[in-house]
């Protein structure tokens, strides 16, 4: 029986991309309850430079404030060896590095040439020597970016070399602007599976162009079993036109459920959490269906 | 190579449940508009009471008024052996015919007992006789249905073998509230393509839950090839709580091309239909997810 580990990002790729401020105690309430609902990973903040994102300002109080649950692994993104020395400072389990596999929108994103932030991540990798915190390696827009279209898989798995050489824990496949289709997410996930081994994969998959959960299955036939997703449905690409949203932990979860494919969520938690996300994020507009909806096995009175 | 057909429902089950009414001459050209996408099937309205579904009240019209592609089957739903009369004066080139694998359902929907119900059809199928018009039976909540949960497979099989002694053409499997899940799918799929053999078999998903296209996707691999749509994704179950939307044609038909997976439908033209949605019905919240965010081609400029 294949277990599906499920990682909520919310709290950093949902909330930084927010118009609106979300307060540090609602944010660290909210960690502290999704850490009760059987998650594997909860990728926390960012600690990224305040000016850059305003949103995630809290980084440091956000980390050492939650209460951390030992079955979980709590994850930051990180973009430079500042970061890195405040992660460490704030005893994170696990960072998280990203690069774009497209040039333009690593460009874009963290305003560096792929080579660039490869020497980041070395710089990285040498400054948390001696800690014991994990590192993943993302590679963003693996599956497609708007401004180049398709992404070579050469390029894709040669990153994934280059991360696991620098002595990276794990990978992440990020379609970050949701251009992956379930017959390219077959074919590339087989080709890393079989490259990487034992080392642990997680896609991290986009709804924007309503294929999300097509991925998902899509991966899981090829034998993948870590799958991010955000509350509600929440996030999105800021440097991507018309982006809209990570593919929805409780829809997620949902459908797994009703597959019999275990993931060790709770998702009538998970289902209450997002339900408080209209008040929460100021908006109406929250993209996840079940919660509107109900549960395949939410029967109604005759 | 799998050739998949598209058959669009967004005058029939989409116009029927919108607040506002469709100018009949809109329709029409709507529907023309649609006949030279490459689609095989539209359902163009149904021969109802007026009283019972007002917005489909000019189905007459409609039906008389469209231009004909000869490459293109042309439906309307009927419910009775007086709305068979409205569809034969008609000259329509195909009649579905519905009824719900869900007592219940059936009730809520027809006002029907099961047993009613295919007495009635008994007498269409006898009032047909000599004329050209082909039969399509559907079998609604195939996959579930709110207020009973699960629906067993051999009650749908033994509905399907009931049609097809009746000597209905073709069969479709309608998720009419979005209950169903791929494995599920699969696995129904499977046994019906079985059972009906040569007989043309259409999946009607609805995208309640997010699920929709990883139905699709798993129909396929079960060797569906026939599947229902809405442009914008417009539609739903008036009877069933919370249940919002068909499949999207454009977001469905975008898929399948990102898959290599041929359909014959001009996906731009689509697009360009589906993008006067929002002055056609006077609302914005559209649910299709390619309009908002482009195609996967569609490359921005660096």
């Amino acid at each position: 029986m294949t277990f599906i580990h499920i990682q909520e990002v919310i709290p950093r790729d949902g909330f930084q991309i927010e118009k609106n401020f979300v307060p540090t105690d609602e944010k660290i309430k909210l960690i502290d309850r999704l850490s009760e609902c059987g998650l594997s990973k909860i990728e926390v903040t960012s600690f990224v430079s305040p000016k850059a994102v305003p949103n995630l300002r809290d980084a440091e109080e956000i980390v050492t404030s939650i209460k951390r649950n030992p079955n979980l692994t709590y994850v930051a993104l990180i973009p430079n060896v500042r970061g890195a020395d405040r992660a460490i400072a704030a005893k994170i389990d696990e960072i998280n590095l990203v690069m774009s596999a497209s040039a333009t929108h690593n460009r874009k994103n963290v305003n560096r040439t792929n080579e660039e932030s490869l020497n980041g991540f070395k710089e990285i990798m040498e400054h948390i020597k001696g800690t014991n915190i994990k590192v993943n390696g993302s590679v963003a827009t693996s599956f497609g970016f708007p401004f180049e279209g398709e992404i070579s898989e050469d390029t894709v798995q040669h990153y994934i070399d280059t991360y696991l050489a620098m002595g990276m824990d794990s990978i992440t496949l990020a379609d970050t602007t949701g251009m992956a289709n379930p017959v390219q997410v077959k074919r590339l996930v087989k080709k890393v599976m079989k490259q990487i081994g034992e080392v642990p994969l997680t896609l991290h998959f986009h709804n924007t162009r309503g294929m999300g959960l097509a991925n998902v299955v899509a991966a899981i036939e090829a034998g993948a079993t870590r799958f991010d997703a955000s509350l509600g449905g929440i996030g999105g690409c800021p440097f991507a036109p018309g982006a809209t949203g990570n593919i929805c932990t409780e829809d997620l979860v949902h459908m797994l459920m009703e597959m019999e494919i275990e993931t060790a969520v709770e998702l009538d938690k998970l289902i209450d959490l997002s339900k408080g996300l209209p008040e929460l994020l100021g908006r109406e507009d929250i993209p996840g269906q079940v919660v509107k909806a109900g549960k395949v096995t939410d029967l109604h009175p005759a």
